[in-house]
C-alpha cells in the first residue's frame, strides 16, 4: 500500500510542527514547487512561517490555503504509536496531523504534480497560502499573509482550504462558509457584604441572575438555507470570595455567540447591551471578535467541487456552515469564494489522528478534478 | 484610667487565644470563680476547652454565657498596636477580643465579685458556660457543654450571652433573639461540548439561570415583630474549564437563607426543591442547617436587661434579633430565656479592634443591675 501523496504525507507528518513550529515541511514543498514553476515569497512574521507561491501571472487566481502546523500530541503515553511516527495500521496512516492537515497539503501537491504535468499552459494562476499558525493565535499566519496581498492588490478569486470537511466519508460534506465567533467578558458589579445583613448588599448574583436567563433564552435569528439560527453560550461563570457568608461584590461571566449572516456582531453587542440595561445592571463587557459569518452560496468554485466529488465518488456532497471557525474567515472578505474540502474529521486534535490511506487518494483526485473544471474549460 | 473591670479585659486580651486556643484565660477565671464559691466542671472536648461554673444549688439559674476565643489577627502590620499587647487610647481599650468579648467576660466577673460581696445568699444559683470554640466550628464548644447539661437534666433559665450586641451606645441593642441560618451547596448537572456545537451541549448554566432568578427574587416571608422577612443569598457560583469555547457539564452554587421564625428549614427546603423541579434541572443539593431561629420574645430576662439599662444609663434599649448566629441558638433550644448584650460592635473581626473604658464600667454595672433584679427581690 503506497503512493505519492501517502509518502508526502508521512514525510510531513515525521516532521513534528507543534504550533508555531514549521519544522521544515514548508522547504520541503517549496522545493517541490519550485520545480512545478512557481514563484514563491517567504513571508515570515515573528515565530511563524508563512509562504505564498504563485503559478502564473493571469487571473482567474485558484488558491489551495493549508496549514503546516498541528495541534499538540497530549500525553503520549496514550497514543498507540509515537504520534511523529507515522504507521499504517489496518488502511489507515496515523499520526499528529495525518487529518488536520498533512493528508490534505499532500493530496494536494500530488494533484498539483498531475494536474501542471498534464496542463502545463492552465488558464488563469495557481496559488498556495501556507501557514504554520492556524491552530494557535492566528495573528502571524493567514492574516498577515492576507494584508500583504490586499495591500498590492491581489486577488484570491477562487480558494480552497483544506480543512478537514467530511464527516462519514470524504467530500460527504464541504463547508461553503462559516459562523461568525462574537466572544464577551461580561463583569456585573454589586456591593459586597455579610450575608446576614442584606438590607446593606448589592448581590450581583442575584441581579445577573434574570439577565443570564433572558440571555440564554433569547432567538437571535432564526438562521437562513445555510446557516443554523445564531447560538449564544455561557462558558465560564464566576462569583464569591470562597466564604459562604460574604456576598460577592463583582460577577464575571464568559460567553460567546455563533452567529448567522442574519446577525451583525454591532448588532449582538446592541442587543445584549439592551438587555443588561433593562436589568438596571452595573456592567462592562470586553467583547472581541474572531470572526465575522462568511458564506459562498454559489458559484463556479461550488459547483466545481460538487461536480468534482460526484465525478470521483459517484456521491452528491452536503454544503454545510456548521463547525468551528477556520482561516477561511480571513480570506473571504477579501471577496473570494471560498470551499473547505478535506478528509474526515472523526479523530482531529485528538490522540491516535489518522486519515484513510485511499481517502488520500481519492482526495488528491478531487483537488485534481476541481483545477480541470476551473482552469482548463 | 483605671478599673477592676479594665485590668481583668487586658490580662484576658494579652492572651493570643485564637480560637481552639484558649491561652490560659479559662483557668485564670477559674481561679477568681472558685474564690467566690463556684463549683468548676473542666469540660474540654477535643481541642476545645471549655468550663461550666455554678454557685448554688437551687432554681433559677442565672447563666453567663461567653467565649475566651477570638478570631485572627489579620495583618499585625496593619494594627496600630501589637493586637495582643493591650493599650488605652484615647480612652479605647484596644486589642483584639476587647469587644468580642474579653470585654464582656470582664465586665461579668467584676459585675459578679461585687454582687456576692453584696449579696452572699442570693436567690437561685449563678452560672458560668465558657467556650474557646465561639468564632470556630462551634463543634466541641457550647453545643457539647449543653448536651452534658441536658443529659443530666441541667436546666438553664436564664441566659446573657455576653456578644456585643450594641451599636452606638453601650446597651442600646439587645438581641432577643437570632434568626436561623440554613445554607445550601448546588450542583446543577449538564453536559459538556463546544460552543460551536450547541445542539450537543445542555448548558448547566443556561438552565440553572432562571431558577436562580426565581429563588432571588422570591418572598419566603413577610417577617413578624421580631424578625425580618427571611432572606435568601447566593455566595458562590462557579462553573467553566477556563477555555471559552467549552460549555461546562456542572455548575455550583452556594446559598444561605436567614430566616425568620415565619419560616422552617424543612419548609424552605420543599420550597427550593420544588422551584428547581420546575425549572426541569437535574440538580442534587447538600443542605447544612447552622441553627434554627429561636426567640426570647418577653419574660423575667428581658424585662430585667430593660429595666437594668434604663436605671443605668436613662435610655431605653431595643430588642433586635438582626445580625450573625451567636451561640445563643444551641441554649435557647433547652428553654431558657436567652439575651445577648455586650458593648459595641463596630471593630468587631477588625484590625483595631477596641472597646470604651467607660463602656466596660457600665456594662459592668448592667450585669450586676439585672443579676439583682433576677436573683435577690
Amino acid at each position: 500500500m503506497t503512493s505519492a501523496t501517502l509518502e508526502l504525507a508521512k514525510d510531513l507528518i515525521s516532521r513534528p510542527s507543534v504550533t508555531p513550529e514549521d519544522a521544515g515541511c514548508q522547504e520541503m514543498m517549496i522545493e517541490r514547487l519550485t520545480a512545478m514553476g512557481f514563484t514563491i515569497e517567504r513571508l515570515p512574521f515573528e515565530e511563524v512561517t508563512n509562504f505564498w507561491a504563485r503559478r502564473g501571472t493571469e487571473g482567474p487566481l485558484f488558491c489551495f490555503a493549508g496549514h503546516t502546523d498541528v495541534v499538540p500530541t497530549g500525553p503520549v503515553e496514550r497514543w498507540s504509536h509515537p504520534p511523529f511516527e507515522p504507521v499504517i495500521q489496518d488502511g489507515y496512516l496515523c499520526g499528529r496531523g495525518a487529518a488536520d492537515m498533512k493528508g490534505s497539503i499532500a493530496a494536494f501537491m500530488t494533484a498539483l504534480e498531475r494536474f501542471i504535468d498534464h496542463h502545463p499552459d492552465h488558464n488563469g494562476s495557481i496559488a498556495l497560502l501556507i501557514t504554520s499558525d492556524e491552530e494557535g493565535p492566528f495573528i502571524n499566519g493567514t492574516t498577515r499573509v492576507i494584508d500583504h496581498l490586499e495591500a498590492r492588490n491581489e486577488k484570491i478569486d477562487w480558494c480552497i482550504v483544506g480543512e478537514p470537511s467530511s464527516t462519514a466519508k470524504v467530500g460527504d460534506i464541504i463547508k461553503n462558509g462559516r459562523r461568525g465567533s462574537l466572544s464577551g467578558k461580561l463583569h456585573v458589579n454589586g456591593i459586597q457584604g455579610h450575608v446576614a445583613y442584606p438590607h446593606l448588599v448589592r448581590n450581583p448574583i442575584h441581579e445577573a441572575a434574570p439577565a443570564l436567563a433572558e440571555l440564554a433564552a433569547k432567538e437571535w435569528d432564526k438562521g437562513n438555507d445555510f446557516f443554523p439560527p445564531t447560538s449564544f453560550q455561557i462558558s465560564n461563570i464566576h462569583a464569591g470570595t470562597g466564604a459562604t457568608n460574604v456576598v460577592p461584590g463583582q460577577i464575571e461571566v464568559d460567553f460567546n455567540f455563533r452567529f448567522s449572516t442574519e446577525s451583525t456582531a454591532e448588532g449582538l453587542k446592541a442587543q445584549v447591551q439592551t438587555i443588561l440595561e433593562q436589568h438596571n445592571l452595573d456592567w462592562s463587557i470586553e467583547w472581541t471578535l474572531s470572526g465575522n459569518p462568511f458564506l459562498t452560496a454559489e458559484g463556479e468554485l461550488v459547483n466545481a467541487a460538487q461536480q468534482a466529488i460526484k465525478a470521483i465518488t459517484g456521491y452528491d456532497t452536503e454544503l454545510s456552515t456548521s463547525g468551528g471557525t477556520s482561516d477561511g474567515r480571513f480570506i473571504a472578505p477579501t471577496g473570494a469564494q471560498v470551499v473547505e474540502l478535506g478528509p474526515v474529521n472523526a479523530t482531529i486534535h485528538k490522540v491516535d489522528e489518522r486519515v484513510s490511506v485511499k481517502d488520500l487518494d481519492t482526495l488528491s483526485d478531487m483537488y485534481e478534478n476541481i483545477m480541470a473544471r476551473l482552469l482548463t474549460e
